[in-house]
């Protein structure tokens, strides 16, 4: 008897990263890639086809670390599990970080709790580290700042190839809806990434996975789980999102939601990776020879390149990017496509821009 | 005294609206475009304006004529108002549509009740057109198809230049989510547009304005306005959404979400548009002397670009687009980016794909 169906379903899906992660790092092995549809039987007639590489196990370099970030919370003891599992059976050595936040009272020695779960699962090393949270962004932003930072230190400091993430579904179809509240664009609704993170550090095996199999695979493993208070707490967001929001829009628009969510996240990350790949190239090309952006040019651009050339050329000038909201740019886009005459336009980070002979300055004041 | 803000802000839309369709049927007024944004002190240096062409009356074809349909409920009686108050001052004749529907016992006399009310508005000419609605595509879908082929019926009939719709800013925020849960990528995203139908027909001066103001322009004017049932019948996926899910949505993520909603889905529709474009380019590109499709070159182009191509080549072989869903396309997709020898894929309308000798080959089979 084979395991429980979640359980297969959350190591099934840590396998396919650890394969990528054994891939990028030279370490090919003989399994085939697993298919995400059911494979049809192989054709023998195979025009086209790229053949595998093989290495032969003297050839390959010390076996590369994973470590999995854990809260205690379902999604990532779920996730460890399955770590656990897989890893010995690639030549992977598996390790842990828990993250203390030291917003709730206690939350050191649940934080130790975590570290004798994930030693107990059979990881090694197994770390704790405590943040400060700031409050910079909101109380989300600034836990989520202080807890990649600390996991790029500890990352780091062990040499990990890669660390893995818990976030299910679940949590992207959230994150795709934060992205819509903010009205600014398909970059944000693209949500998480499944690869992100300097050099790819940041893996999210679970992405296409909902939180309800996570939970399950706990279950049927008797993995103790720790629900964290502010998963529940009204006060958060994303909170009044997962227990209200959501179920709300799933009973006005039927089950599929979150799924829907979740692929309207991965289109929207290839819709937008392509056109912010056009304005890059469109930039060079509506510059005069000292440099300035030539209105006529840009009025010719498609409105959504014309829009990304003009986000860039004001963050190149000087604007942060997090202060530049989608009236800024159409206010910027006004200058070319709706010119009568305007003054300068004042953006975020004290840049200035205005239409001078045919020519659109950007420039810090 | 001037008009309720209300009363203003729905003839400001239409008189926008209206000022577009003079200008394109060569009608350009003496009044300067409105701005949407507060409108700075005019240069004095106008270096790189676009001046202003100017007519005498005398030049001018005969008068357009706007039609506005009307359902008799607050936003399309808001509208109603409006281009009665508006279109004379342009030397525009207004006239009205109602359709009747036939789905509730009183349909016809309610419709011959809103064709009194135009003329009492002072339109002219105004009409009342029955339809039978099928079931193609569920009820709502079926209901929107007789109707615009009424209104196109009644349009063609007396000429007229364009037919006003009364979709507001929540209507649209609504499409978007409707969009959404079909998880089918930014164009469902991108909800109605200002302007649609062949030539540009249908126009809706209301889709940056909210609800309410609608409601209050019919208050202010003492216009009387009817409730449609449907609008509030939970058997419809629209009204659950109006009343329970966007409500829900934003008590979690706070008052801004109808706007942002509206705001997606013009940065969605520009992008679409700008990504349908490059791909109508690329498909030239990938093409081999024999017109087939060279697995190698689909290869190199970023992956929204290249679905787009597949879409497109699976549409011209003959699969029905509404047929064609984005698992379609990703399965096509895994032809080119995970080869491994798959056998033939089946799509909508009996079209075929398969990849031989390097070539992808997508026929009707």
């Amino acid at each position: 008897m084979g395991p429980h169906p979640a359980v297969a379903a959350i190591r099934l899906a840590v396998r396919r990263v650890l394969h990528d992660i054994l891939t990028e790092h030279g370490r090919i092995t003989d399994e085939p890639p697993r298919a995400t549809v059911p494979e049809p039987a192989r054709a023998t007639a195979h025009a086209g086809g790229h053949p595998r590489a093989h290495r032969t196990p003297h050839e390959q370099p010390p076996p590369p670390l994973v470590l999995v970030a854990c809260s205690g919370g379902a999604d990532s003891m779920a996730l460890a599990s399955a770590l656990a599992f897989e890893a010995p059976k690639l030549g992977i050595r598996a390790g842990g970080v828990t993250v203390d936040h030291g917003l709730q009272p206690g939350s050191d020695l649940r934080a130790d709790e975590v570290v004798l779960r994930l030693r107990e699962l059979g990881l090694d090393p197994v770390e704790s580290v405590a943040v400060t949270v700031g409050r910079e962004g909101g109380p989300e932003a600034a836990a989520r700042d202080a807890r990649y930072a600390a996991l790029d230190t500890v990352a780091e400091h062990h040499g990990a190839a890669a660390v893995l993430l818990g976030h299910t579904r679940d949590d992207q179809a959230e994150t795709v809806l934060l992205g819509l509240a903010r009205g600014s664009g398909i970059r944000s609704l693209s949500g998480m990434a499944a690869v992100s993170g300097a050099g790819g550090r940041y893996r999210r095996p679970f992405l296409q996975l909902d939180r309800q199999t996570a939970r399950k695979a706990c279950m049927a493993q008797s993995l103790p789980v720790w629900d964290d208070p502010h998963n529940a707490d009204p006060a958060y967001t994303r909170s009044r999102l997962r227990h209200e929001g959501l179920p709300a829009l799933e009973k006005a628009l039927g089950k599929g939601v979150v799924e829907a969510l979740a692929r309207t996240a991965q289109l929207s990350r290839d819709d937008a990776d392509a056109l912010d790949a056009w304005a890059a190239q469109a930039e060079s090309t509506v510059r005069d020879a000292a440099g300035l952006l030539e209105c006529a040019k840009l009025y010719a651009l498609p409105p959504a390149v014309r829009r990304r050339v003009l986000r860039r050329a004001a963050i190149e000038a000087g604007a942060p990017a997090g202060s530049l909201f989608a009236r800024h740019i159409e206010e910027l886009d006004r200058l070319i496509t709706g010119w009568r005459g305007q003054g300068a336009i004042n953006l975020p980070g004290k840049v200035v821009a205005q239409r001078q002979g045919g020519r659109l300055v950007i420039r810090q004041g």
